[in-house]
């Protein structure tokens, strides 16, 4: 498909997060949709890791992508092209997303896929969130699963600057290993920082434009998506 | 010196933060101070890009530096170690600063200075902001200029993207210009970005790194101090 909803997320300010998170991670589980919330600064290249991941596991199993942003359809324009099922999720200026922002993208979503004559399920569901280090990750989006990339060029002390984001993914991503030769980024180093923060996280390095380190990723979303 | 004060900043949610800012402006302004506001996303290379300036610069104006962050002192530390005056501002989890938080942090680095025995006035003191490309630019810290960073590896659509920042701020500094053939960075479609946002924006390319670029972006420094 090429084309795509873009759907203007309200906030619900009135309902506990927390409380709407859990309801939706159970809904999911009970359909059997697993949710991967995709978090980063921006340019640290969600979208590019999005784009391949797709083209690698779209045979096994069937994926669909939110893209939320502030403003701007780039992302959704670039995930469509790749034939995926996309929506876009404008925030109207908030920079994260939350509970109830995301069950109103999986609802639309699922109308989206019903009104193009497809199946509204999807064994696996994308939020590429907003490009943010810091907010998003203060905010329980229900998903199964939170995935942090940190890009090379962004420096390895990351982990001790931004510490709750590292704190809150279940993995890490290091992503545009590829120009690692030309910046002073030492992995040992960053996956010191995250342990220290968070000992449960797994580092996966990566380079989503070359495919390099890509199949560990690809297994931890299938060991995911199988439950 | 290479020890610094580390403030833990607090939210004033009563006051109006516009009100705040413009009388915190008038009073620099009074005292012949001038505050630039930088922002960026984590790893644009705020602090590099400071820690040249200030050598370069150091001779022909006072400078100081307020390092905001989340948590740590990773840059503090970075910035006292070329001798330069420094004060870490933590925001308890905070996503941005704003004027009364800067307003602590100029009283609190007044005090060191006074302390330490110097001259608590500086002709240019730096406030590095919380690295977010988002939440800093909602908040009007009182500064006389917004400066944004945009480093090559983060991509040339940022402004379509996070439109915000690029409305507030006054000059853009791209910076890691020496990676840019690594990258797929377009600089004059950048900067189409950011004029399609901010007619009136300059935009400096630069290497922190290197020092390419920077003499441009010191004359408009010295411009803006000697007002």
């Amino acid at each position: 498909m090429d084309e795509f909803r873009v759907i203007e997320v309200k906030q619900n300010v009135m309902a506990s997060n927390d409380a709407e998170a859990d309801e939706l991670r159970a809904a999911l589980a009970h359909e059997g949709t697993t949710l991967v919330n995709l978090m980063s600064s921006p340019g640290s290249g969600k979208t590019t890791t999005l784009g391949r991941t797709i083209g690698a596991l779209a045979r096994e199993m069937s994926i669909a992508v939110m893209e939320a942003d502030i403003d701007s359809d780039v992302d959704a324009r670039t995930i469509a092209a790749t034939g995926a099922d996309a929506i876009q999720l404008h925030t109207g200026g908030m920079c994260h997303l939350d509970a109830d922002m995301c069950r109103q993208g999986l609802d639309e979503l699922a109308d989206q896929l019903t009104h193009s004559g497809k199946d509204p399920h999807r064994d696996l569901v994308f939020l590429e969130n907003v490009g943010n280090l810091v907010c998003p990750a203060e905010f329980d989006t229900g998903a199964t699963a939170n995935v942090a990339i940190l890009s090379v060029p962004e420096g390895d002390d990351k982990p001790l600057k931004y510490p709750l984001m590292f704190e809150v993914c279940d993995l890490v991503l290091v992503n545009k290993m590829d120009v690692a030769p030309y910046f002073d980024f030492d992995l040992a180093r960053f996956e010191d920082n995250v342990r220290s923060r968070n000992p449960k996280a797994t580092v996966i390095p990566i380079c989503a434009k070359t495919g390099e380190g890509m199949d560990a990723w690809y297994d931890w979303l299938r060991s995911l998506v199988r439950g």
